[in-house]
């Protein structure tokens, strides 16, 4: 199939974000037809499971991190074909743990993406299992997907340890204790680099590895993801207190009620927005070494800071 | 470190299983060392998660996969040293399901391996988390040890399919969702080939890929997995109406009040231990190619049904 993605550079000028935003839907529309491929279930899966774990990753979703992964294959030389499987592993990884972050235990929250939290849809044991179900699928989609076994087994090390103890999960564990502690910008600053830090970096150096980069490009790649991640969170944060249901598509007000760790709870409204803008800044300068051909990368950190929802 | 494990070739006569189970506790001594080391957390990793997630792999065990992933490389040529990490990955998948089908939303249970469970020592959220980061750690795990990366990513998927949607979640969804419905065999067999028969087969066949035998080896190995999987699994039912919680290290009589679909509950305890023999002697013919070196692997089906924990 053709690389949609990659047939326009975003126009300067304008409303700042609209051709980000135009050309995001386009690579949403294509991408998202080849998830639904990767999440068609074999006749030896229980319906009911399929239908948990479709309803969650097909949701409506900015697919940012997919968009990641094939932009950054593209950008190194790669086919936006190649990248589709480690871009729909990397939404199984996102949606796995949104399901997971919503239940009564952790977050306990009853609407996502503009619709009922899967544990409210299919009740807590089905969501748990499409949670656990989902995790499993990505590393199954990266090595049956992946026709070079060397560049498989780089993916999966790399996405298990974006995932696991030391980073995504290790995140959500810091943020869920962190609900008893006294907001502290270092604690904030971990659980950021860790929820979502850590995916948006293997989402840019998976895209890199697929596309064939050598070990300095992944570098800076991850290190956009990185600092993309921060300007995103930060922004998320402030969102949750300026935002409304209906733009954001999720509850909003949950993380001062819940005693979150967040950037506004440690330095105010303000000083965060300059945080968020400096991420942003920073992610850009990691991108020194492309040309136009990075444009659309470039917006998306300054997007990640003026975003609306 | 030697391979303690294949010193010796049980004793025939004699109590029956008396000589298997020394064999089996000798391997767990040696085997729970390196699982202790890979089970060792760096300094970014929350210690409660960390903590969690020991807590749970670390408690005693038959250590029954690690030593199938052990023995079958031994079996096909290969050294235990190989295997370590690949007895830890499925003994983390193991330890992340039980963590998980514990939880109150799905089988609700307050003891395992003798000790409270997960969720009761260190509350939902933190056995969730820790149930999550098992499963991740496990492909880590495969991809960080395994030298060859062709071997590392055959592993891989392998061990994600034979967990995932088509494998042991989906068993244990078909397990939830049975509760329901009358008991009925066909749902029973099912059941039982995914929430126990995946994961043994996968041990078997990691084993033998780690060793490197052929495919005929590994469709004869795995196939010796699924068969014991059955015998083990049938034999739990029967134990779950006939043993105690001092014996089993769990909660006793729980199937029958959860209406879960047993196979006593279909055929009766009598016609139960019948199909557990039967299903032990089918595991044992799978193993013709092999002569005496598989003789505790033999005796290990016999055990299945035998023992009275």
């Amino acid at each position: 199939m053709a690389a949609q993605s990659c047939d326009s550079v975003p126009e300067q000028g304008g409303e700042p974000g609209v051709a980000l935003r135009a050309r995001l839907a386009d690579f949403t529309k294509t991408f998202d037809r080849h998830l639904d491929e990767f999440l068609r279930p074999g006749s030896d899966v229980p319906p009911q499971l399929a239908d948990a774990m479709r309803y969650s990753v097909l949701a409506p979703g900015k697919r940012l991190r997919p968009y990641l992964v094939t932009r950054c294959c593209e950008l190194v030389g790669g086919r936006a074909e190649d990248a589709w499987h480690g871009g729909a592993a990397i939404e199984c990884v996102h949606a796995f743990s949104l399901i997971h972050d919503d239940l009564p235990a952790m977050d306990n929250d009853d609407l996502r993406r503009g619709q009922p939290t899967c544990h409210k849809r299919f009740g807590e044991a089905l969501a748990i299992l499409a949670g656990d179900a989902l995790l499993a699928l990505a590393f199954e989609l990266l090595t049956k997907h992946t026709p070079d076994a060397g560049v498989a087994a780089g993916l999966v090390l790399e996405l298990a340890q974006a995932t696991g103890w030391t980073g995504m999960i290790g995140g959500q564990t810091a943020d869920v204790l962190g609900e008893t502690q006294p907001p502290e910008l270092a604690r904030v600053a971990y659980i950021h680099a860790r929820k979502t830090g850590c995916l948006l970096t293997a989402a840019c150096r998976l895209g890199g590895r697929l596309g064939g980069a050598a070990e300095a490009t992944l570098a800076a790649l991850g290190a956009y993801g990185r600092d993309l991640g921060r300007a995103f969170q930060i922004a998320d944060d402030i969102l949750d207190i300026t935002s409304t249901p209906a733009a954001l598509g999720k509850t909003v007000g949950k993380d001062a009620a819940a005693g979150k760790q967040t950037y506004p709870r440690c330095v105010g409204v303000e000083a965060s927005q300059a945080a968020a803008r400096s991420a942003a800044r920073e992610a850009i300068a990691h991108l020194g070494a492309f040309g136009p051909e990075a444009a659309d990368l470039r917006a998306l950190a300054d997007y990640a800071v003026d975003r609306s929802y």
